[in-house]
């Protein structure tokens, strides 16, 4: 078998054999086949696309590639859920508790990342003596006693992925359903979970521009998923916005503590109970998301799910308290400079701003600021008047603020009237 | 400027500014763009295609990537021809003493190369003594006195274009139009001719098997010629079967001198007759093909085309009696196996049967084999009787006497009647 006869193949849109699909992952992975040669294959696979058959086979050999997590010793279904990546996102944060207090175990292991904030774990890490690091035992013991257990990912998951993402970033070959899907799958299936709910984000903030994109992607990743024996379930969720009010560290922690209490903005507290739902649902606890959603907004109502948020904290090590003192020197607000309807944001560039202020990595050597960010006071839709405040910057470093200030108000248009409708949840891809 | 940028335009099918091409050219040549990101560039310009302006920059680029060769203190105006490669290809070594028997200079310096048999500066070399390094001084002198001077290449010529096709080699990326016709272009255009005559070979023994693959090409190279200042004319020819009658060196050095003395086959003489008419016109001493056809043919019919051949011969240190006595040690009759007529042959096999004897060079390092080859007696459309001759075999290893066989009988079809018409010349563009 020779790479180059698989270029021709998917050049002139033939479908590849799984052989050959094996055949490609294994040689690329092993350094045998060259990157000018993958590269070529990748941007032919941009044009032409690729089957069903083929991406299930290409998820499953990159799987094959690396370690998998074997979750068997975990008692009750094992749902994991994945987020494609937005801005104020901590619906991780708050499902994770809200899950096991139903008593439906989550068990996750999670990367770091490059973002505008830290990922799940930095997040958490803005707790005082959080502890990401768990053995094994304990990572098994606390998700069988407790229901909940998070830890930094160990060993060398899809590596596959790793190298074939690195040359698709410096080759414009990124944008490629089926290898943005087969790459997300391929990380979820080695994860070890038993389903899969997906966050597929759309709209300003995301990768995503739009529902008909985010519904195509969606449709391959459930696929993928169901085709390899886990139940996959997408939420395409509207991110032109950011979700929440809080942006950062500390602060989405803080936030995630309100969801959990009752008392979060309409917004994020409806996507994550929706997502909830469908963990719940997949997790084998009730018949249906109205079940699901009713059960969930009694443990709410009940403190349960805060106290199961707390309980997470303090069997990983973490002072639940701290996050409360966890503030920057410098508290600055931006003002609106018009009377109007807020009628736009540029999520991506209000995360870019919370980047700047130190929340989040450009590059892996970066170092956090937990307590750095960036609230956001009105959301689309809302009438706002000359000096209301629009942003609340939580720095460090106050050089930066002109330049953060100035980002955030290009960030947002002001009009006279606002007549959409905004969406939370657009549809759900079973 | 990024490569990557430039990936993410052709991909989407955006024009190339001149001097993002030019970044391209010269940052891959030096070896600060890496070949998996042009490897992904070839792979959208496959797709995407280039517009007129792009390609003729990109040829110009490559051009001023190395060595260009200077003919400036040759007199008059040097028109060079080109072949995109066919099997029994003599046409060079008919028109090279045609043209300057005309007056006419031809000055060209010819690179060896791949193929079913050697290229022009191969076949010569069949003949003893023939010397194809000239210095500067004697090519020009040369040129100039006797009109006809061909040496092999020196220099450093298009290595962007080296580097390139080899890249497009191993990642199935050279099948695009723009990219063939700018690596030709740039070859011949740095090897400083006035003019150019392009022989776009088409058919089974051709790159280019259709007549609208061929005109595409040949459209493409004529407009970068002329927007280059260079005229530029492509004449389409027939390559459904090898031209003439012998492939291999010292047979087709034989063969031309067939050509030269007014008995060739009738299809050589007159592929070579067309193009000749095409250079002599460009090359200013004529004003119309026609007047230029009654011109060769009388140079033909006086003896002076073979007399300047001779002349070729003796200047650059040749024996020209010497292709006589370069014959091989087996001669071998391969006979038809059935009555009828000849309807059609696979041009590359029989090809691929005179590179096994040893005719061509499939590596670099292999070694030509001056005095073997393969004589075609019969033609499309002509009867033949069982054991009839087909081809002759002059080989000197008699242990590949039952492939090559077998290739050649697997390289024709015989059928009760040939309604076809073969056509020699297709068309003209300029």
């Amino acid at each position: 078998m020779r790479m180059i006869d698989l270029i021709h193949k998917k050049k002139h849109n033939q479908e590849l054999s799984e052989a050959e699909i094996k055949f490609f992952v294994e040689n690329y992975t092993s350094g045998n086949i060259p990157d000018y040669q993958v590269s070529a294959f990748a941007m032919a696979i941009y044009f032409q696309g690729m089957s069903d058959q083929e991406t299930t086979t290409l998820t499953q050999s990159m799987v094959d590639s690396g370690d998998t997590i074997d979750l068997s010793d975990i008692e009750g279904i094992v749902v994991d859920k994945h987020s494609t990546g937005g801005v104020g996102d901590k619906v991780s944060l708050i499902i994770t508790p809200l899950i096991a207090s139903l008593g439906i175990p989550v068990a996750k292991m999670s990367g770091r990342g490059l973002g505008h904030t830290g990922g799940t774990i930095d997040k958490l890490e803005a707790i005082d003596g959080f502890k990401i690091e768990l053995t094994r035992e304990e990572f098994t013991n606390n998700a069988n006693e407790y229901k909940v257990a998070l830890a930094g990912q160990s060993g060398n998951l899809v590596p596959a992925d790793k190298k074939l993402y690195a040359l698709r970033d410096v080759t414009d070959t990124v944008d490629s359903l089926p290898l943005i899907a087969s790459s997300i799958m391929s990380k979820k299936i080695a994860s070890g979970s038993d389903a899969i709910v997906l966050d597929v984000k759309v709209g300003s903030g995301a990768f995503m521009k739009t529902v008909e994109e985010a519904t195509a992607l969606a449709e391959i990743m459930t696929s993928i998923g169901n085709n390899l024996g886990r139940k996959t379930v997408a939420v395409l969720t509207n991110m032109n916005q950011p979700l929440g009010r809080e942006i950062g560290n500390a602060n989405e922690v803080r936030e995630a503590v309100e969801v959990l209490s009752g008392k979060g903005e309409q917004d994020i507290t409806e996507v994550s109970m929706v997502i909830a739902s469908h963990m719940a649902v997949l997790g084998g606890a009730y018949s249906n998301e109205e079940e699901a959603r009713k059960a969930l907004d009694a443990k709410i109502a009940s403190g349960e799910a805060l106290e199961k948020f707390k309980q997470f904290v303090e069997i990983q090590g973490g002072n639940f308290d701290s996050i409360y003192e966890k503030q920057a020197s410098h508290v600055v607000e931006v003002k609106a400079k018009e009377d109007g309807a807020l009628v736009s944001v540029d999520s991506e560039q209000i995360g870019l701003a919370a980047m700047k202020l130190g929340a989040g990595r450009s590059t892996k050597e970066d170092e956090i600021d937990y307590s750095v960010g960036i609230s956001m006071h009105h959301k689309i839709g809302a009438r706002v008047t000359k000096n209301d405040t629009l942003f609340t910057l939580y720095m460090n470093d106050s050089s930066l603020q002109a330049d953060v200030e100035e980002t955030l108000h290009n960030s947002y248009r002001i009009s006279e009237t606002y007549e959409g409708e905004y969406e939370y949840v657009y549809k759900i891809i079973k």
